[in-house]
């Protein structure tokens, strides 16, 4: 029985880049990628990833060298998700909403060989050059020089936008179609870099291999049900998680890619109707650009819209009026570490038969582990005990399983924190329910422990935002003389509401344990957001430590006056923990 | 990038095991198995495979060690499928419908150390351990004892038959549910080991490991769109390559199994009428017991059945019945080593626009490869290189992937023959398409497919040499309304003997299983040579083509007559390739 070795024919390593050679011959014909007036069938899109791997490598880059790209969702991005691997290099797509300086020290950490820029990028990135050079000169750093730049100019219209002398579309039309790329000869090797912003200073940068991103695509198709031939629409950007795996996934299913540059309702409702759209990713933030649409922006949606988003739980009326519209909404969870969505919420068919509040409320768990996760719980941050399966004991979600992350570059502290006796650990807080079901409270160093008890700000913000007149709310600790923490709940009001403290400390009273109600609102015109769209709690608790406990006062009229001015939509961003 | 090693949180290796688990947690209340009266909750079949694999610990079963079973598709078999593994032991599931001889030459192959026998099969398993003691006794074999024998009584209906004083029932009440089983060190772990029929005289043992069968059954489950909570009904033999992997699929989506003893009409029909069927696989000889059932055996269709089918491909009209009842079906191929099925044949949205019969063609091919499949090929047989694209050109079929078999059990030459440059060698002849899609034209020349059962004519050939009348012989395929296909045996006499077609049946039928039996025998004066003495089989296969099967000539009336009247379907085979 132990003889039987390993070959060539029987032990093939995993990776993704199966998914696109395959497609190629079986969906030849089929449309694999449409972006405003360009379309590509599987067989195109192999051959540009053939000839664009073939030019990465008379470039000079080889195995392991890190290729950066600072894109939207274009033909380009989705194309490196196979062009990169296949050159045997590891693709690092960058947070088109970071700053300079933070695109700067990703360059510089990754040690990035070559950057992509879309040409609506080149004034950022020519900043965080700037940046990195000036760093480098300073250090007089000699290990590494500057990325080749090569900038990705409009497929559709070219503009003509240059940065230095390469264009993304020269190294198409040069490369070799002949190519095939190298072996990957080990599918422990690296396939994705991606920088999370985490609520931590410094970014750290989360590495893929193959293996996870194989397994991590065939897992997500399947929790989800994604089928054949299925329309996918870029709504989600692809440099988070890498699509949440879907920029491998829709090749593994020979779907249709839709790439939009802006996710505007018009041009999703547009795509929608145009394409035919079945399945799409996002955050509950643009179920409000969805819901909110103007009527000249909207088209109508014949076809069922499969929505997969992660993030805070979406409140049951949100939820309802988006199934209203015509879209099927699954509820996930995840996190950069792990490859994307760790949990999805399967649904199950006798939940049908419940009342439609029930029906989300179990919706929106963030539910049981995908397929290939190994195993998911939720244990005693100090016992490392799995607390008891009863949706209400609390303790850290804790995952383990081959789509979770190799670790973070260069960081080996980190990466020994994250991984701990055979766990990883999340640091997000949740309960598991006898159903199996997880639910996230928290993120740790959210929970509010006020009086002994703990609070979670999670719960208390879905709360905040079934308010009528509240947009978005976020919840902190703030110092308390008595309680130790008390909750401290920052709010944006939408145009047309006027409320004051008083009115929500009293809505919050009919909603929830008394102990769990925020004895300070503060309404302020935007969350201050990290890149990704993470409201920084971090600012947050920094102001709450300087305001003064409102229980007795009623001085807000006038500041929810200001806030009903000029709030911006379109700075809504378009993220969530994922 | 290199730097970042395997640990126990993000390198698990895979296996099906962890379907069982998760289903016991995600899936607990649905029901797992429904056999006769009796069915089970997914949280009470891990239970009792927790139980099993400890009473296989306590009975002294380590790792490596070979569990076989004799069995129907019966809950202790799809038990089994979990509990021998999670024992750290290697799963023998033996095919029902072999003689006693062979079953015996399996057991001692494979010196399997505990011998699982269903009730019913006790008279059959018997004789093969007679035969195998006597074996044993002669050789004064040391290196291998006789195996432990444990019964499986009727667990619907207990009816006492006991051989020794072991039961399988008796065995969980004595398990531990807490035990969680073996940790599975290496993913290239044994995890099955399936005896194929094969084209040489000897059965060989193929050997699956964790990781080609978790990943062949993520592929087939997503290759069929099989989705969660399907119903599925086990009409193909758990022992025909672990049920195409569904035994360890229908744990991943949740979905529920539907068992039964044998696969007569009526069974059918019931089955899928109560339990409202979504999903089966069979042999297409399953579609001519569907389609020519009783009115009273009927039951009506009310939802759409999916048939995943491999083997000769259908008939248009068998096609269109089929489909007019409510079945939807598949077309696949594969073989057992490559872990069942390796091609599906996938459908694509626009063929639905072609004539029925332009439909029919497409899908009687074998398809595409499935997702874990690295690639598959056409090649010249001589030179190894890619025959065109053309659907004209034939060549031998070959595969690579993680899916394929580990290798023979204990024969290194076999395994040698089977893995060249890289490849492994199907044996099959097709070609393939410009739209990717393979068609076997040829099965491998000496294989004769007979109502799903592989049937080696070298085999079958060798029995025959052995009658004292008998000077040469050589059997091929002929064309049989029923079964497909049929041996046909082309005999020289020697000059002094006097047999009949008569004689040379009754022989065969004392020597070999009964489906193998020639249903033709044609004497002739020499056989057809190549210059080097080879058979012309080719040649042969075109005169069978032109005779008529013996079952009608002489004494085969009334077994016919006896057919319609009271058809034994208890003994339809149902197979394929694979």
């Amino acid at each position: 029985m132990d003889r039987l070795a390993k070959c060539p024919a029987n032990y093939v390593p995993l990776t993704p880049l199966t998914f696109i050679k395959r497609a190629s011959m079986v969906y030849s014909d089929r449309t694999s990628v449409i972006h405003a007036g360009v379309s590509f069938t599987w067989l195109q899109t192999y051959d540009r990833c053939c000839r664009l791997a073939y030019s990465l490598r008379s470039l000079g880059v080889v195995k392991n060298d890190v290729v950066s790209v600072l894109a939207p969702n274009i033909p380009a991005l989705y194309e490196m998700h196979f062009a990169v691997p296949m050159a045997g290099a590891v693709l690092n797509a960058i947070n088109t909403r970071l700053d300079a300086k933070n695109i700067a020290t990703i360059l510089h950490h990754s040690e990035a060989k070559v950057f992509f820029i879309d040409y609506e990028y080149v004034p950022l990135a020519s900043e965080a050059l700037r940046m990195l050079m000036a760093f480098l000169e300073d250090t007089s750093s000699t290990e590494y020089a500057m990325p080749l730049v090569i900038v990705i100019d409009d497929i559709d219209k070219p503009t003509g936008v240059r940065l230095g002398s390469l264009e993304y579309e020269h190294l198409i039309q040069h490369g070799n179609p002949r190519y095939l790329g190298e072996d990957v000869e080990d599918e422990w090797d690296s396939i994705a870099l991606n920088y999370t912003s985490g609520t931590t200073s410094e970014p750290k940068g989360v590495v893929y291999s193959h293996r996870g991103a194989f397994l991590s695509t065939m897992s997500l198709i399947q929790g989800w049900e994604m089928t054949t031939e299925a329309v996918y629409l870029w709504s989600l950007p692809m440099f988070h998680c890498n699509g949440w795996t879907f920029t491998w996934g829709v090749a593994a299913r020979g779907g249709t890619n839709v790439c939009i540059r802006n996710t505007t309702a018009k041009e999703m409702y547009k795509s929608i109707y145009q394409h035919k759209v079945t399945h799409m990713c996002c955050a509950p933030i643009v179920f409000n650009i969805i819901l909110e649409a103007k009527p000249h922006e909207r088209y109508e949606i014949a076809t069922k819209v499969n929505i997969l988003t992660g993030g805070a739980p979406p409140p049951a009326p949100l939820l309802e009026k988006m199934e209203d519209l015509g879209f099927h909404i699954t509820h996930a969870y995840g996190l950069t570490e792990a490859t994307g969505p760790a949990l999805v919420c399967e649904w199950q068919t006798n939940w049908n038969q419940l009342p439609k509040d029930r029906q989300a409320r179990l919706k929106a768990r963030q539910g049981v582990g995908i397929l290939t996760l190994a195993d998911v719980d939720v244990k005693n941050k100090d016992t490392m005990e799995s607390v008891p399966r009863n949706g209400v004991t609390m303790g850290e979600i804790v995952l383990r399983g081959s789509s979770i992350m190799k670790g973070y570059l260069k960081d080996e502290k980190e990466t020994a924190k994250a991984f701990q006796n055979g766990w990883f650990l999340t640091g997000d807080v949740g309960v598991i329910y006898p159903d199996g079901y997880v639910e996230i409270k928290d993120r740790s160093k959210d929970v509010i422990i006020s009086g002994g008890e703990n609070i979670s700000s999670v719960e208390l913000e879905s709360i905040l935002f079934k308010h009528p007149n509240i947009l978005e709310a976020a919840v902190v600790a703030m110092p308390h003389p008595r309680w130790g923490e008390t909750p401290c709940a920052f709010v944006v009001l939408r145009r047309s509401g006027t409320t004051t403290e008083t009115d929500i400390m009293a809505y919050c009273r009919k909603k929830m344990s008394k102990f769990m109600v925020p004895k300070k609102v503060e309404f302020v015109k935007e969350l201050p957001k990290t890149g990704t769209g993470k409201v920084l709690k971090v600012e947050l608790r920094k102001i709450a430590k300087t305001l003064q406990i409102s229980e007795n006062t009623s001085t807000n009229n006038k500041r929810s006056d200001q806030k009903e001015s000029n709030f911006n939509e379109d700075k809504v961003l378009v993220m969530s923990r994922l």
